[in-house]
């Protein structure tokens, strides 16, 4: 078990020349949203965008499509009539405001077909849960972002967090996945059965919507890319070292929308250019 | 009958441990909105978030729904035909921008099965004025927000200041619930016979949306967990604060959002963490 | 011939008591707004709650509402099958955005039913250039703001600026109306036949929207109690200052956006409480 | 081959007298946007006023309009039924999020009946590639602005950046077009043969949407009344230096509508009233 620290993640960093263009930044998409979820889609792909991504799509309902397209207009906006080969896409972070009725078998095929590792959070989980086969089609390196009780719902129910954490190690080696399971100290559990936790956060970060800006953070990470283990590092510690300085002057008042207003204050904070 | 003052309100407030998650928060939910007036739900869901509730949802006209969905992308959105059980809310505030085209009988049951207190402002308080039979159905330790003109609805025209107070008074104590009558000392009258008077405020806050933020406030408080007398205490008084600190830069130009923009400062002021 | 200057505003401004409620700064409505020329209605409609009025309605075609309910959600939006009496409101601004397409009879109703001095700005004008009978009802101390272009299709072609002058001042005193001929020196023509003009505002404010700003200001003015003289200065004089304040930052990039959220500097500048 | 200096931009700028009124500074339209990719509109027409216009347009899906009046309100928006005449615009800038659906004679009218230099962009550089008739229907001494994969598709695939450099300087000279090729040193190739390299921007405005606000900011020079030479140089400078004020604090978290924010600072920077 390893704590995360800040001399840790300058090192995971990329580093970008000047003559960089912006398909090196990467493309990415965030598959989610339904009727009234459609802010979890919003603040996944504009925090995308303030990590670092060169393009950011989101694929969600169509009739949903004005609220992305006037809050980010940097977003292009999609539905799955639209999107011919997912593969075009440096990274994939599905599950954000999905809800419980999609179409299982786009998501297999999504999941089926595509080979690189993506990431799943919320409704993403939950649905794998339900549909317990979609499991072993995950892409190896995957990255699972799921709260206390959405990895409960995926392992059953845990006498404590300890025996989370036992789960979460097994999970992320039997699939060859990596667990980051969310909450006061984050775990990332590594396919190679290593265990780290993460030094950043407080507790303001518990609100609405805060998951759905790490999710926004690692898939922009892994579109860059990324090797998996340092996209989920860069992004809890990144995510909540946003957090901490929203803090300063949000307090008990902090909205998940003030963590990607300091996104780009954490490069400056780690000095990473 | 008592003042409130600025010493009297750290010890009002929860404390949270550092382990606290978004449940500790509450979840609650604003009803209300109708076509033309969804702005009243926007602002009191936004002065949730932004007083510390940990989900907010709002029950809103489905067709109103990409209002909300832009402009606060953290709350997310339902209609009632979606709901299926209102007692998964820690708590409910009901009326901004309803208008009197409300279903009464969804409006009954929903104050007869709900057993906790709510929040009830505006035109779910109007609703009551014309359906008096509702006054028996309101949870115990609820806590009405009216206005002059909504309070007379509700009591009848009163000759002064005077008699509305002994009103409410007498409204509280025989209902059992809280009365805050709005105005430049905004009055809180318990179900015990005591008033409390709020020193917080000024005359710039007398504009459209200052009550819906009162109400987003005082149910996120609710919903927290405070008791009903500390959330509607908090929320007068953080209420006028925020009102004041907004008014040094904006004075007559001050406008609703403004209050929700400083609701954290408030925080700090009290020196709350 | 008058100048206005710095020192004559403040003794215009109306004082307002600490006991003041929402209904003493005013209940206004902005009529106007088209298919794509909505942000017009937008930025009258938040200029006038940034100048101070207590309530602001607005009416346009219905499907137009998402626009003013998200970016001003203090507003209140209704069409005209909805307003059965427009005698309700303290002042209206009609025009902005409205487009040629209005329904002639509408208009004429309007204008002959409401006893109490309005406010006519763009479409609002031009109409009336189509339809000169529409002149003679325009209520007593109405106020109307055309630029150039507006002002010569309501009188004819003028040779030069002293056309104008003389033409402005002639309608004026025969309606009996306020004529606010915008430029560079913006001039005031009153019915008494005397002609002010403003020593406010630069060349950065010739931008689209600006005149939208100045209608949102005079109404709200008007629907505050002031008198009609008392409300086009005020309004022209604080309109050229939020704009001379807000290009100290902006210069060619200034928007009319940043003139609305410059207004509540002026009363700061002015030491107005 | 010359490089472009701070010192060369203020010399090429319009001084515009204290009388200068909305027409003065230009009517532009922004022509583009389609289903799911409008925000490519909305960045290029708040760039336009951000650079100064007088008053900007934008021809978009009718369907898609509120995108447009709700986050830049000071924007008119039209479909192509409803233009009669682009004959009354100073400038066009063409392309942005236009998608390859594009009924293809009304582009070919467009350009064929308008007289003044345009900007072409993004899929209208690719809708020319497709359809190569147009290159020479092209107004003489308009403006392209092709990354390097657009330009490839028009000219071809070329090895290297010299023998991209090399066509760029034909293209222009046979067409008498100005050929701007985005990239790390954004190169102007003009019709006289004459290349300039622009020495502002840094990699971090490799980002989704850069390109939507350089088309703005060229149209809005163009229709401003700057010589086509002029508004390429000082359009390209003038973004470069946007995203380098903004990069300060941005870093990698740098989206293209903080370079639209950093335009006004551009002109205190250079000192330009």
């Amino acid at each position: 078990k390893f704590l995360i620290r800040k001399s840790d993640i300058p090192g995971l960093h990329k580093k970008f020349h000047n003559f960089s263009h912006k398909g090196d930044y990467g493309r990415v998409i965030i598959i989610g949203g339904s009727v009234g979820k459609v802010g979890a889609v919003l603040m996944a792909s504009k925090s995308a965008l303030r990590t670092g991504s060169g393009l950011v799509h989101a694929h969600i309902p169509k009739g949903e499509r004005l609220v992305l397209q006037i809050a980010v207009p940097e977003v292009m906006v999609f539905d799955s009539q639209e999107v011919q080969d997912y593969k075009q896409f440096d990274a994939m972070g599905i599950g954000p405001g999905w809800g419980m009725n999609v179409d299982i078998s786009f998501y297999r095929e999504l999941l089926s077909n595509y080979n690189k590792p993506v990431v799943i959070d919320a409704d993403g989980i939950n649905l794998i849960s339900k549909n317990p086969d979609l499991l072993k089609l995950i892409p190896k390196e995957s990255i699972l972002t799921p709260h206390i009780k959405e990895f409960e719902r995926l392992v059953g129910i845990c006498e404590n967090q300890e025996e989370r954490l036992r789960k979460a190690k097994d999970l992320a080696k039997k699939h060859h996945i990596f667990i980051v399971l969310k909450g006061a100290f984050t775990c990332i559990s590594c396919p190679d059965g290593n265990q780290y936790f993460n030094s950043t956060g407080n507790k303001y970060m518990a609100t609405a919507g805060s998951g759905d800006v790490l999710t926004g953070m690692i898939t922009s990470f892994l579109g860059q890319g990324y090797k998996p283990f340092n996209a989920a590092v860069c992004g809890v510690f990144h995510h909540g070292l946003a957090g901490e300085l929203a803090s300063v002057v949000k307090r008990r008042g902090l909205i998940a929308s003030d963590i990607i207003d300091y996104i780009p204050a954490t490069y400056t904070q780690l000095d990473i250019d």
